[in-house]
C-alpha cells in the first residue's frame, strides 16, 4: 500500500492519522510540491486531478481521500471506524459528504485564497460556506454530541478535522465556536492521532 | 422512509432514481421552494444546511445525499450498487467524493450562478472546476470504461449524473465530450431510470 502525499496536505493527513490509529503500515511517497511534481505527466497518469493524496493498493489506484478512508476503515478497522450496518454506515458517510462540501469548498478554499494565492474574488463566497460549516458543526455538537457520528470517533471526524482545525488560516476565528474547539481537542487526544503541520 | 425533496433538485433525483431502480418504497414530502420552506425554522431543525434532500429513516434524520445513497444501496441493493468488499467499496466511494467535489462545486455552482442568480464573481472559478470534472470523466471513460466504477452501474454513476447531465445550463457545451454523452445515454437506458426535470 503506497500513499503519494505531502506533509502539509490536509487530505493526506486524514489517511495518515487513520493509518496511525489502526497501526496500518504503508509506504510514503513524497510528492515535491514546489517543483509541481503533482502536475507532471507521470503523476497526472495516476491522478488526472493533479492532487495528493493518491493511493496504490493491490495494483489499483485511488485518487480521492473518501475512498482511502473507506478502504482502510473497512479493511483494518473492524466495525469501529466505519460500521457495516447500513444506517450506521450512512451516519458516518454523511460527514464525509460534509467534509467534501462546506468544509472543503468553504474553509479550505477560503484558506487557499489567503495561503496559496487563489482567486481573491471567490474568498467571500468561500468564507460564507465556511461559516456555514462551523454553524452546522456547532448545531450538531451543541446537542450534547461529543463526536460527529454514532457517539464515538469515526472516519467522519477524521475527514472533517484538518480544514476545521486550520480555520484561523482562512482568517476566520474559532473564538466564537467553543463546541468546535472542544471537539478538535477531543480528536487530538485520541491515541495515535498525529500533528498536522501548517 | 420519508424523503423531503423537490422535483427539480438534482441531489433529490439521485435518491429517487436509486429507489426506482431497486423498487424501494418511500414517502415523498414536497418542500415548497418558492416560499423558501427549506429555510423555515421547522425544516432547519431537520437540516441546518437548509437544503433538500433530507431523509427520515427509523427515527434518524440524514441530511446529505451521500448518506442516502449509501443507506439504500447497502440495505436494499445487495452487493450490486455498493459492494461490501473494501477495495470495491472504495472504488465506488471515490466517485461519490468526486460528485461532491468538482461536479457540485464546478458544474452545479456555475449553473447556479446562471439559473438561480448566484454570485456572478464565482462563475469563472466554478467553470474551471466544472471543466476539470468533464476532463476527469473523459480521462476515465476514454480508457474503455462504460461505467465509473467496477465495470458496472453503481451509486457512483447515480451520484455524478445529475449535474453532468445539466452541464449545458452552466453554459458549458457537452459537444466536445462524446465519451461523457455516451455515458449519460447509458445511464438513462438503465431499467428504472427516471427523467430529471430541468
Amino acid at each position: 500500500m503506497k500513499l503519494y502525499m505531502t506533509d502539509v496536505s490536509g487530505n493526506s493527513f486524514k489517511i495518515r492519522v487513520l493509518a496511525s490509529i489502526l497501526n496500518v503500515p504503508y509506504e510514503k511517497i513524497y510528492i515535491d510540491w514546489p517543483t509541481r511534481q503533482h502536475k507532471s505527466p507521470a503523476f497526472l497518469e495516476l491522478n488526472r486531478r493533479g492532487q495528493v493524496p493518491v493511493m496504490e493498493i493491490e495494483d489499483r489506484v485511488f485518487w480521492d481521500s473518501t475512498a482511502h478512508l473507506v478502504y482502510i476503515a473497512r479493511k483494518f478497522g473492524g466495525e469501529d471506524w466505519l460500521p457495516s450496518d447500513p444506517l450506521d454506515m450512512a451516519e458516518v458517510m454523511q460527514w464525509l459528504g460534509f467534509a467534501q462540501n462546506e468544509v472543503n469548498f468553504g474553509l479550505q478554499r477560503a484558506r487557499g485564497v489567503l495561503v496559496y494565492g487563489g482567486r481573491p474574488e471567490v474568498y467571500e463566497r468561500a468564507r460564507e460556506d465556511g461559516l456555514k460549516a462551523l454553524d452546522v458543526l456547532t448545531w450538531h455538537l451543541a446537542k450534547g454530541h461529543d463526536w460527529l457520528a454514532l457517539g464515538r470517533p469515526t472516519i467522519g471526524d477524521i475527514a472533517v478535522y484538518p480544514y476545521v482545525m486550520r480555520t484561523p488560516e482562512a482568517d476566520i476565528s474559532l473564538e466564537p465556536y467553543p463546541e468546535v474547539r472542544a471537539w478538535i481537542a477531543r480528536c487530538e487526544a485520541l491515541p495515535g492521532w498525529l500533528k498536522l503541520e501548517s
